[in-house]
């Protein structure tokens, strides 16, 4: 009986939705992480000298922005718009998405990451990819600190924006969620980095070859998903309890 | 008779609808908080020998208008997404929430400042939280007045966002509330600093423990959120009289 | 008769709906101008021995922006947004305002960039008031027919975003127009100052006491604004001859 | 039989509603080509020394961000708001604008950007008209491929706003191309130019009478504009067959 649900769960995962949605996820995921990684190349390369200055916090800071709204605009329709491994985790936590779905997710955004930095990497010659990385003075866990609230915050927007009852403000959602991690960019960038994002924080230490204080780009923000979603829809805003885990919703994430 | 009024006046305002508009703001405002001091942190960290360049200016100023958007938008469905005690100041002059509510939010707005300050401090080692404060050449009656007509601006914008008569533009209220903050601190973030919120004043000055010029940043936005309030409800857009001190609009402010 | 005729407009110009659309000018069109010229302020104080630098190109050109599309969002219901007496002679042409009204916002606009700019000077001491003026190499004639195509794809953009068939993304209208007053800052600023706003550039010039290159921010924008009226009505998208001359359409503007 | 369906369709390119349309493109065009060629100039006005600088690419992305979405939010209705060659050739591949209609496109397009550009020169003295280059650490393919890409992700959101059954969403379209197109500059700017669109690389090109690396700007664009029209209707979000190379869709393209 539970082998059989199982299965139905899993077959529900290789759906003709279901495989759109992992699509319109690597697009999304791509353009974001190629927007992110790629702004990064780019004031590097415009100064390299100096470690770094705040006309380079803008560049990236604007480049999270402007990429994640756009980024989440077009997957919404087929994928819900997650573009990100930690929002997915909030939403399964959730109940919003089911779990092979979101392991399909995962695959997709993780593939997406690694050749959107593959593609920089090739095509512009002479600039290294650069992997995020803490500063010197924080700790490994004040930067996982960080990270997880930052993703919080990210997350707990996703949740708002797919909320059915947001009424007038809704249509502006994905706007919402790029501005927010924007914002989050402008506040931590030369900290933490600001990645909220694990597929961007690992694509980029793929191709960068470096995976240092990578666990503080995973461990921090998936607990903070998690609890945004859990706080979302338990404390805030209280729904019905979904019944997403037995009914089937293909690739149905937030909008 | 007064008295049970009274009583049933502050009775509504522990109901759960009310909470939850409580720990709304309270996630809002700490987001809110946590970009504009940590984008005053970020920018100083690349630039520390420098006073300050326009670069920096655009940081903040970004951060203010991204945050402040996506703040009041994740907020506006349960608490009206004040973020701002003297959005909630000009409010409740406006009758748009009863008095014990506001209180009440003021302290979660205050408490969110403090901690998201904290966050920053505990987290963030070897930089400074910076508190506001004004240039020197100019006088703390000067400062007041520039934080009083910005903050008129500002809750002038949060009364046109929440006016349900906007029709079609009103969709993207939370984006106009935050860019009318960000254009407001580019035009004096290096005079007054272009603060237009008391709670993200006070909190970065008690975790910075300099409370020089607070007063700067209570007494005009204060006056400039009241006026802004009376205005629009009695002379720009008039309306019926709002019966909500009698009614018990649960955490409705805004939207 | 005609006497008559002309008596009853002007009456039309002083109802209490009339009335409130001249305060909403007022209070969006100084917002607007104080954060223009108090941009400007801003980079210079930041950076005041170096001529300028992109830096302050972009906090000018978002201030810009973010002030226009707020103060547009603002206006919207009461007076339609003008913010800038181009635009209120471009919708005059069109026969979108009649001709008493069109006088008193101007008279509205031209007051509040005065106290904008003066309050600027009061309260920020030790900064001048800056006045547009265009750059060493450029003629008279030329920046008068820059800043006329710029106020073109302004007024044009105000007259799409206030046309009713725009269906699905109308709601985003002062946000577009916003938008474009900010490109054209970003392509102008260092050579004409992109004013597209002649009250802008009479306040501020008003307060500076300079009155030189006065006539490019006024023959190039009122030009551009009445040619895009007149091509938006009659070419691109033609619709019935409105009777606003004769009908009353009080302080109906754009939205 | 084929002779007649051959001059039906070139009749139809010439209805008063198409020439209104190409009216719209070269509107739209010129003042986002104008948009950002200006903003280049301006930020090599302000440090003319200097190679360039993060905030150089900050204003140029921006440009690119804000000019692109007025422009296409001014077109929308008339045209569909392509403004560029790139987006009409993804939509004439995925059947939604007839191969007449799109040459006209084409024409208005190219003629736009080449007066934009002369207009700049004209009015603005002592500074050249810069045309779109490639590093020099870079090869023509790998240049092509990047903008390849970059055209994809802009024209795949191009679909993606136009399609109706993106609901609540919607109304952000024009923005979300506009950020897609800035967050695409941040990435690459200083790389391949960011260009992504062939008719801007022409006009800049003409005007400053170098073709050098043209190639570069409409081979990748050009493949990658018609694979996101081709994966977008066919792989992502199948539709119905569209027939809209028999009937007759004057002038509509995207909304």
């Amino acid at each position: 009986m539970a082998r059989i649900a199982l299965t139905a769960r899993f077959r529900q995962a290789v759906t003709p939705n279901a495989l759109r949605s992992y699509l319109a996820e690597f697009i999304s995921t791509f353009f974001f992480v190629f927007a992110v990684v790629g702004s990064m190349m780019s004031s590097r390369k415009l100064m390299p000298d100096a470690a770094s200055d705040p006309a380079s916090l803008v560049v990236v800071a604007i480049a999270n922005a402007f990429a994640l709204a756009s980024a989440v605009y077009i997957a919404a329709n087929a994928s819900g718009g997650h573009v990100n491994p930690a929002v997915t985790f909030g939403m399964a936590v959730g109940g919003h998405i089911s779990v092979p779905n979101a392991i399909c997710y995962w695959i997709s955004q993780m593939v997406a990451s690694v050749m959107a930095c593959l593609l920089l990497k090739v095509t512009v010659v002479g600039q290294h990819v650069p992997a995020y990385a803490i500063t010197e003075e924080m700790t490994g866990f004040g930067a996982s600190v960080l990270e997880g609230v930052l993703t919080f915050g990210l997350v707990y927007t996703v949740y708002a924006a797919g909320d059915p009852r947001n009424g007038a403000v809704g249509g502006i959602g994905p706007l919402a969620i790029g501005l927010m991690a924007g914002a989050n960019v402008l506040a931590t960038g030369p900290f933490s980095g600001g990645s909220m994002n694990p597929a961007c924080a690992f694509g980029s230490a793929v191709v960068a070859g470096s995976f240092k204080n990578q666990a503080v780009y995973w461990v921090g923000p998936l607990i903070g998903a998690a609890v945004a979603g859990l706080l979302y829809d338990n404390v805030v805003f209280p729904t019905q309890v979904p019944d997403s885990l037995t009914g089937v919703t293909e690739g149905v994430g937030v909008f």
